[in-house]
């Protein structure tokens, strides 16, 4: 099978990830073909195989969480409607700046109403919610979709990390009380730690966002951020408290045990598998090329033949054999079987992050056994081959445990406890993200918030929510007496 | 968990289908959850769980088989470029009727250049197929791309069979030779029988389109037809020989291994699951409802405790028992444990089509057995536990094959030799399929299909390509030798 396109058909890779982050990025992206830069449209860009089936793969184990916890897939029209837009006046403050409008059909025919793109799909779904929901016997109601969305970002575009065009999971809930919706908040950040941590090594943060970074419409925002290699952090999942201000913009009422029809309260929850996929490879990569968890690997094994002049049939013969047992055994095995040196090979697998190896040859015959690389560690072990099996699905085990190992010692050290403005700023120009006591994350605080970015290009990314704080002392910009403990770091 | 919403909820179904097709599918739709007519755009229809969940199985057993043929999946924006889309004179020709076109981002930011929704991604893809092909080692490129189309439909829209939004694979490959690209359609069609007919028990006539009714901007068109209820045909897969006409019109040309510079040749194929799901309901459904596959069920087993007065825990134990073991086995099972009585949970699943249920209750457990009823021929068994896992598993077959032999049957005497215009229209007047001898399928037959449409309302589906067939006589209209025999029918 081809797997390479001539024009960036390339093995070796070596760039200065911690130096050169940005140059690091664009390079992996085009010669691991993640993505073509070269579409013409700004902000879309084709995600090609090496990227999508690891994408494909993380939205299976998203939904499989996610069908557990008892929430259901089902698909609403990419266009919504522009009346539904503007029935929750804060929403549509928030996105239409953000909105691809239709207007005309073929040629020439004007819709009698513009359709959006869908930014998001709260107007799209709601209509129907009002609709579906009629008594209690109805709620929980716990859907989901997988699908494109569309939001014309100003800021500049990355692949996967930024784009006009991404990739996600929305899930929209309706409870009939707000502690029920507060609770399906809390389920939802533990779906993110399961699956981005668990599943895709990424440690992460847990905040509960300020009240002028919230969820245009929502009453609260929660959401986990992780870090990147130039010390930028960048949200993964976020989720929402919608309270019932969408039920009452929507009229999602249902009818209660005592027969009184009243609103409903909702919660919906958005992960970004393009983005969290750039996250990923962002981590876990290291000047070689990609590193990538077994777990979401399109290949979790590679198998090189190492011929040896006239032995290329019985090598070929006895590799076929590996990749049957290992097939077998449920795990993506692909055998490079085409005609570049061994050489070649192992440099082309590695930047493209393949987690084993197995290399076999006419001695690994001769001892029925093969020789196992992990692209980690860069160590390699002769095993035998009746061990080959389990050994593959323990060494998969460890390489995912090892890579959140080295990513959770990037965030160790990283926070550092400031006073002052300028100790924000310094520590931010270090990569390192700022605590500090603030006096709220309410509105009336805005001001300070405004100060602390025009003097340190920082965020305030809200108070943690995963650990428990108490904020001593003042403000960092106002003086007055701090309520919360914040943290301020620069961000994607 | 909760499947049905209150507004809906209704346990009996007791339909027409074969007297009132058109009814009996609005009814199906809205009944069983399958699609909700009310989202207020024409043509775009959201995909409930229910009908949402077999497509996604549907689009994996699809994704398996073409994975298997080494396609790789990757995904292009859903935006193109008007210039794009001009490139291939045919091709514009055929589908800019169709577009939606985005103009305007935000509030009243105008593009420098209309971007199209893609109706189909050929000008998506290929500028950059033609970076990426270089020389003969590139080749055959084979990619394939899960997404949603849109096409502003003028006939009347319906979920799933017709709608202005529709989800598909469609896979774009490149090969060396034109024998090759032939090769490969004819490897589509295998594709298509082994999907739709094996996995989802549709009969299908494989025919050469007409040169009037072939995709547009390509050589020749092949499809897989198959019957509906109302004795209507309605297209399945079509897989189209593109020759060497896109790559002249985008530039995709190889060096080949005498360093000529040469263009490629190019097929593309684009099963339409949405379509596929509302012909596979319609084929299978019954007066009572649907009745899915085994292979495509949402869940393949429902188990029905049967409570009798205070035995509600130890009946609910046992269920959740049976439930394990199908669930360890890997079977879509769930135990409807709401408070309803079995006779209302045996209608609603009847309804559903769900293949197999499960009922058990005080006198099961006493002889440690359970009855499975089968939704195909509603009939009953009873079964020691110690081979519930096996019986499922061959009951699942069994209704497979049942259900394709049910439609099979269908195909049998449908079609009928005429020689006469008159008999045409008589035949597709009782739900038949004309046989005809027919001067030609090239351009220049034209006037003689024209002639036929007005007189009959039915259409050539083109020259069958699973069977050899000889013409004899002359043309059922104008009367020259026939050089070939064509199929007529009324169509979706």
């Amino acid at each position: 099978m081809n797997v390479a396109n001539s024009d960036t058909k390339q093995a070796i890779f070596d760039m200065d990830k911690e130096n050169n982050f940005p140059d690091w990025y664009t390079e992996i992206c085009r010669v691991a073909e993640l993505a073509d830069v070269r579409y013409g449209v700004k902000g879309f860009t084709p995600f090609l195989p090496w990227s999508y089936m690891s994408m494909d793969l993380m939205f299976n184990i998203l939904e499989e969480v996610l069908r557990r916890k008892d929430h259901l897939p089902m698909l609403f029209p990419t266009v919504i409607p522009e009346s539904n837009l503007t029935r929750e006046a804060d929403h549509v403050e928030g996105f239409t700046p953000q909105v691809f409008w239709i207007e005309e059909i073929g040629s020439g025919e004007k819709l009698e109403e513009r359709l959006a793109l869908r930014p998001t799909s709260e107007t799209a779904i709601y209509p129907l919610y009002s609709l579906w929901v009629r008594s209690w016997r109805d709620l929980p109601l716990k859907r989901y979709q997988r699908c494109s969305v569309f939001r014309s970002e100003v800021k500049s575009t990355r692949p996967f990390l930024r784009g006009r065009e991404f990739l996600w999971i929305e899930s929209h809930n309706v409870y009939s009380t707000h502690e029920e919706a507060i609770a399906q908040v809390m389920e939802d950040l533990e779906t993110s730690k399961e699956v981005c941590t668990d599943n895709f090594g990424l440690p992460v943060m847990v905040f509960r966002r300020t009240q002028w970074d919230k969820f245009p419409g929502g009453l609260n925002t929660y959401a986990a951020d992780t870090l990147m290699p130039d010390g930028k952090v960048i949200q993964l999942p976020s989720t929402h408290d919608l309270g019932d201000n969408f039920a009452k913009a929507f009229n999602i009422t249902y009818l209660n045990k005592d027969n009184e029809t009243v609103p409903a309260w909702q919660t919906c929850y958005g992960p970004a598998i393009s983005r969290i996929y750039g996250a990923m490879i962002s981590v876990h990569g290291d000047n070689k090329g990609l590193r990538l968890p077994f777990k979401v690997s399109p290949y979790q094994v590679v198998i090189v033949p190492i011929f040896k002049g006239k032995n290329i049939e019985t090598v070929l013969e006895y590799c076929k054999g590996i990749e049957k047992v290992l097939k077998k055994a449920g795990i993506r095995v692909h055998l490079d079987d085409t005609d570049t040196t061994p050489g070649w090979k192992y440099n082309y697998w590695e930047m493209k992050g393949v987690p084993i190896r197995v290399e076999a040859g006419p001695r690994d015959i001769k001892k029925n056994s093969a020789v196992l690389f992990r692209r980690d560690t860069l160590k390699r072990e002769t095993i035998d081959l009746k061990d080959l099996k389990k050994r593959v699905a323990a060494l998969g085990k460890e390489i995912d445990q090892n890579l959140l190992k080295m990513a959770e010692a990037k965030f160790e050290g990283l926070i550092v406890d400031t006073e002052r403005l300028g100790e924000v700023d310094d520590a931010l120009d270090h990569g390192k993200i700022a605590r500090v006591p603030f006096c709220s994350i309410e509105m009336d605080a805005y001001s300070c918030a405004e100060e602390i970015e025009k003097n340190t290009r920082g965020e305030i990314r809200g108070t943690r929510i995963d650990i428990d704080e108490k904020p001593e002392g003042v403000c960092v910009v106002c003086g007055k007496v701090a309520k919360e403990v914040v943290y301020i770091a620069r961000s994607y």
